[in-house]
């Protein structure tokens, strides 16, 4: 498609905005330092401020046009942090850490903000003990992102191998069955799936679907039963739908049950 | 939260733009003339442009800042129709109609276009025999629903009664339970739960809940199991997950599953 209208100037990449992202990066150690509109009157912003003072943080009062510039006319809610970057989870050791029954995200191309912060909340949400994002996409984890997913970006577990490809070997290699979240031949219904007790499911994004590669490399094929009418859903729904259909099976009183590991606490 | 930037301008709500929203409004029979990028190369776009001139429709070719000032720049993607109003359904009768299994979804105050328009492709997708909506909410079905929905929006079933309690009363009198989305006091798991054949589920706001009129008025309250670090879901996601919770126990091979009535082609 032709571009109808230029992009919105670009906006520094190591920074959250929003209540809820900063407050998640100042909650896991994340937050470097913290602007805040000088006049704001919110409650929430001005706790963060009180919080990031407290923890010893530079805090500085801005004029609204500053965090407008900062975040792309983002919706900032008068409060944005410098953040240090996120530390990637091992694949490996995760594989090796989680109990018997495991739920893995591999998300195939899905790099559309928005999207990609919703799966992560979502991800958090269902206890998933991984989410893998391949590496060349680069920084993935963008402001856009911490505010799409409420800041649950700071704590979802994200791996970041060379490709999805590695991604899978490795979750073989620990007895994961590689499931491809996509409608086709041979797919099952999800909803009359028997769902592995160690799931890797694959998701791709709404246009482009998952990799030929990929699905090659899958041992199950899995579609949501849908009205023809409907090309796919969102990605992040779908997910939800397919991550919560596994954790009926095999967790059904949710992340914290019959896990091996304990899930860590928000400071 | 004080506002810190003006709203954009106001723009005609009897649109719908970007390649599938006035798909769908033509192949409904909702669209009533249309207008293009003069200069747009894309296939999708000229396609649609044959099919209104061949129905008859009348179709103009414009500038593309007559198409964003339309949309209030939106991602039109260089087509937009006008539409005639969408009719409701009669929940009432839906309720009849429906098979022995049937789900109805009840929105309180779900009214961000982006979240309305995702949770009614996922109630399309997920073969939903009604989306209540009160009508009081004035004329929801805005063209930035239409947009997010990606044009399902022109198919949903979407009843308009003047208040949910209403439409909670009808449902019972047609033998549904009604099931409310809401952590707290006497909250069942989701995932846990054995759901009724004709549940009307009730959703709320992220931010606000279910009001607590309809909240006593429920039969069940149900909670996805969710990491405690996670305030809530996207309610799109959210309702996904429920819904095809729901489809699983009753209707596992999806929307034509055991169905009294036929779901109507699109044209």
């Amino acid at each position: 498609m032709a571009r109808l209208r230029p992009k919105p100037n670009s906006t520094p990449d190591d920074v959250a905005f929003g209540i809820n992202a900063v407050g998640m990066a100042l909650a896991t150690g994340h937050a470097k330092s913290l602007l805040y509109w000088r006049e704001t009157q919110n409650e929430r912003v001005l706790a963060l401020v009180e919080r990031a003072r407290e923890a010893g943080l530079r805090v500085e009062g801005v004029d609204a046009r500053r965090l407008d510039e900062l975040t792309g006319d983002g919706v900032h809610q008068g409060v944005l942090a410098r953040i240090r970057a996120i530390e990637p989870v091992d694949l490996r050791r995760v594989a090796a850490e989680a109990g018997e029954r495991s739920l893995v995200l591999l998300l195939d191309r899905v790099t559309d903000p928005q999207n990609l912060g919703a799966v992560l909340r979502t991800a958090v949400a269902a206890g998933v003990d991984a989410v893998v994002l391949p590496l060349r996409r680069g920084a993935l984890l963008t402001p856009g992102v911490h505010r799409a997913s409420a800041g649950l970006s700071f704590v979802a577990p994200v791996a970041a191998p060379q490709n999805l490809a590695m991604a899978i070997r490795t979750l073989k290699a620990a007895n994961y069955w590689v499931v491809a979240a996509e409608a086709g031949e041979g797919s099952e219904l999800a909803t009359a799936f028997d769902w592995p007790r160690r799931t890797a499911l694959v998701v791709g994004s709404e246009g482009e679907g998952i990799a030929p590669l990929l699905l090659r490399e899958s041992d199950f094929r899995v579609a949501l039963p849908m009205d023809p009418r409907v090309e796919s859903l969102n990605v992040a729904v779908a997910t939800g739908a397919l991550a919560y259909l596994w954790v009926r099976q095999h967790r059904p009183g949710g992340p914290g049950d019959g896990r091996a590991g304990q899930t860590p606490a928000v400071g």
